[in-house]
């Protein structure tokens, strides 16, 4: 067997391994959400992670990859394999976007946007950061190092959120009076199901952007992100957990989570790259950024049940930034230029398209609905008929 | 290192790792089944899949290889990872058989057919499909394309589900004064987080089914199988979710879900052999058919509380003639002989055996135990025992 | 590409994949524990499940790993591979010990004996047995076969969570006037997910300690090792079934569940060395053992929730014996001393250092807090706050 050979065998089943591990976080974003709403809007969250599933990912097949990378074309691997593995990330950045506008979003706007950033604005992002790189020699053109989609994928996700929120609003009842009223999580074990399903899944993620395990180098470069990603996960949990503790002498498990998954977020952008220590330096300041971030926003009015900004579209910034404090060879205003090009088209497209789909169709649920409920008005399911309200 | 050592070591750890995949099925079907059913059918249900699991894979490993491949003899692979990956299947007959008859099946009963199935019932029909052939030759013998068991698993263990619900009848109330009583599902997050632990073990199913991916040509053929098998899922849940919204402006989860299950059955008999746009059109008539065979099982007063008729058997059926309809050189009019002689083989043998144990010990629970729920009367264990009831 | 470049590919590809699954084991414990235990401790069950991951992970990483296997340098796969399947059994070791102390531990003593355990204790463990050996030569010299920890994960946990049941007494109210008060487990579907989490993650866990799987001999072990595992969890959820059923004519879930982790301990310590049958009584046995210790336990006023001192200090203990019962060239006796070695290390070890600290933050959260429940009096967050109590 050819040297080549062995090499298209072993990137292919490692790509299915990589995109088996990132599909867990379509149950992991389910169940995370379902976990942190309140249960009259369960099914309709439930309802909204699937139908991204199937509709992002069915855009990405008819139209989006093509125009992300150009052709389908001969890989180093299989290119079905190529192929599941980048469509395994497609849904996530319009996840980010769903879950911090749950609890008043109606499906079908939503579905429609999923289909337009599926097909359209997220390949463009790939285009120009992967991709075929359409702006090449522009004065657009990015050189920005982001292995796995700290901005990509995050922080693209958390501006087309931004975007939502400043259209749709808060929820209703949520900022009155000059108070905060707090909404807390339904279902706790859902929360830490689904988190652990993500942590996971980023070891496919950032693990498999490496994009080959079959020479002794890239085995290396493999393991190594995997080891860095989790150590960031690790240090942003335990230094959410300090700041909690120091504050309230409770342990609050949603903000650990949060902190954890902050953490990890931040690593993305350059797993790859650092010795084993330095993660944890950027997933403690992820962590900690993800616990000072969630109370601004709401000071912000920026109603964002589950976090996202805080955990996505914050730390994809500080990621990638990362990235340029501390690899030597890397600019930091490559980066910054990275974050700032993307970050405004993800940014303005989504809020155009957003905008214009919300003339069409309301991206709003009523304030009869959102207090009876998305479940029933838009799901017709309860999510748990035979469990009595206590509140 | 010689050709045939490489590809003994990499098909023998990809066997382990499409075998895990479709170990996630078992917590897969058992969070679906407990999530569809009510609260007080809630342990029973997770009991039943338990012990599927523990007695059927120790039927076929007692007996049931033996019975279905011949010997236990040296394999491309490492006879005890080819092993793995056939046991794992086994439960999965019986699971889709267990899940219809929920809510009022005996465990018992259940097990003695279960210890049947997995060794001799299965393991025949296997024989006969993919194994040693004891009817090659005869005017029985079937030529039947069906790589991962669209007939061989999912319409066996339908036709075995059709002959339980027959002997055993509808749960008590289901159909009375003309009148279908509306069960709602308990627990929606649960069915979501089965639903997609059984999309994920399908990548193992149907990938693994290609039973190599050690030569370039195989790593092609099991990347695409799984993308096709994506693909149909996909298009299963979005047609269901059109057909939904459209009749009632709802769209309703489970239902998508089943959609996306009954794509998913539809696409394991050739997943293979497709290009990749046509797996869009299987999946979307098989989650159509999905949507419009549960309340026609229904008027039939086939009482299935899981809807596994629908998106095991009538799936199976259509996914297995797929193949002679959409590939070239497959003849349909073989397909259905092996749809015929599988079916009419697995229906007879199948009530034969359920019919006989069911005179020693009766599988349906009597009224009270059915009103009282199967949890108190069958485990001794309540699922939910501090969640007060509303219904 | 040489032949030791092929299998430092393989070999890394698969500590990822058996690293990968035991990562699984994270929630599964957290779900198991979290469904085993009342409503009020929910969220801190929880919390001790992800701080004892990220605690207990990050301290291996500074201190525990170079303690137990000497230094950082080249193993034949790459070493951030071998490092994180190492560290992901670390929480293991810990989350047998704090299941058992659930619903009275405090958390932040829990905390510091974690790190403790993950900086030092653990890795000394790991040092006698299976890494550096320091004490090779001494009279305490052993020569333990173990392969993936029956006595090194399994019985130590198990030791270290009799110390500290000892040192922090059962539960307020728990054993009153010569009765023992039963505590139904809150949510059974989350005990059935969790365990089976714990099933799948088995597999990386023992399939992972044969440490590769590049030439056909560790192919076969690999598979073999899987399979045999596998077989024990059948046999133990089988015997456990039986004996509920001719007892109490139930067929209790926990129990079952409960027999199968007993089976997948003890097959722990030996599951290359096996013929395929050996495994079944083994399993059997160990699963009877659980039926059996759980009410011991509780006559000595020993209180364990989880039922982890029959499950994992029991069947660590059987298990390793086991290896000698049954395996021709191993001597019963010096697995026998390995088991008292290591015990003796990790119970006196865990009693001193659960003493000093529970000296300055004690363990034992306050009647009080006991009967309010630690998610409100820990925490801050409760599991379900939608959802009215029945009891």
């Amino acid at each position: 067997m050819s040297e080549a050979d062995f090499k298209y065998i072993i990137d292919t089943f490692f790509a299915l391994f990589a995109m088996v591990l990132i599909i867990f976080m379509v149950p992991g974003f389910a169940m995370l959400e379902a976990g942190l709403v309140r249960t009259k809007n369960v099914s309709s969250v439930l309802t909204v992670n699937t139908m991204i599933y199937a509709v992002a990912s069915m855009a990405f097949l008819l139209v989006g990859y093509s125009l992300a990378f150009g052709s389908w074309e001969n890989s180093s691997m299989s290119i079905w394999a190529a192929f599941l593995f980048q469509m395994a990330f497609v849904g996530k950045t319009i996840n980010i976007m769903s879950g911090g506008v749950s609890e008043r979003v109606k499906i079908i706007p939503l579905m429609i946007f999923t289909a337009v950033m599926g097909a359209v604005l997220y390949p463009l992002v790939v285009n120009i950061s992967w991709g075929a790189d359409m702006i090449s020699g522009t004065f657009l053109d990015i050189d920005m190092y982001d292995l796995a989609g700290s901005t990509v994928i995050h922080s693209t996700g958390g501006w087309a959120l931004l975007a939502a929120i400043l259209i749709m609003g808060a929820r209703k009842g949520r900022y009155r009076d000059g108070k905060i009223k707090v909404v807390p999580a339904s279902n706790i074990p859902l929360v830490v199901l689904g988190a652990f399903l993500l942590w996971i899944g980023w070891f496919g993620f950032n693990g498999g952007s490496v994009g080959s395990i079959s020479s002794v180098e890239n085995a290396n470069a493999v393991a190594k992100t995997i080891m860095n990603t989790n150590t960031a996960g690790l240090a942003g949990a335990i230094i959410a957990a300090v700041i909690m503790y120091a504050r309230y002498k409770l342990l609050d498990i949603t903000m650990i989570l949060n902190g954890a998954l902050g953490g990890l977020v931040a690593i993305t952008a350059g797993p790859d790259l650092y010795d084993i220590y330095t993660p944890i330096l950027i997933g403690a300041i992820g962590g900690a950024l993800v616990v000072f971030a969630i109370p601004l926003f709401d000071k912000l009015k920026l109603d964002d049940p589950v976090g996202a900004l805080s955990v996505h579209l914050v730390n994809g910034i500080w990621g990638t930034l990362a990235v340029g404090i501390f690899v030597e060879d890397i600019s930091i205003m490559a980066q910054l230029k990275g974050v700032v090009v993307v970050g405004v088209f993800a940014f303005v497209s989504s809020y155009i398209v957003i905008f214009i789909i919300n003339k069409i169709a309301p991206f709003r649920a009523d304030d009869d609905a959102q207090v009876e409920g998305l479940d029933v008005n838009e799901v017709g399911v309860e999510a748990y008929p035979e469990f009595k309200r206590a509140i």
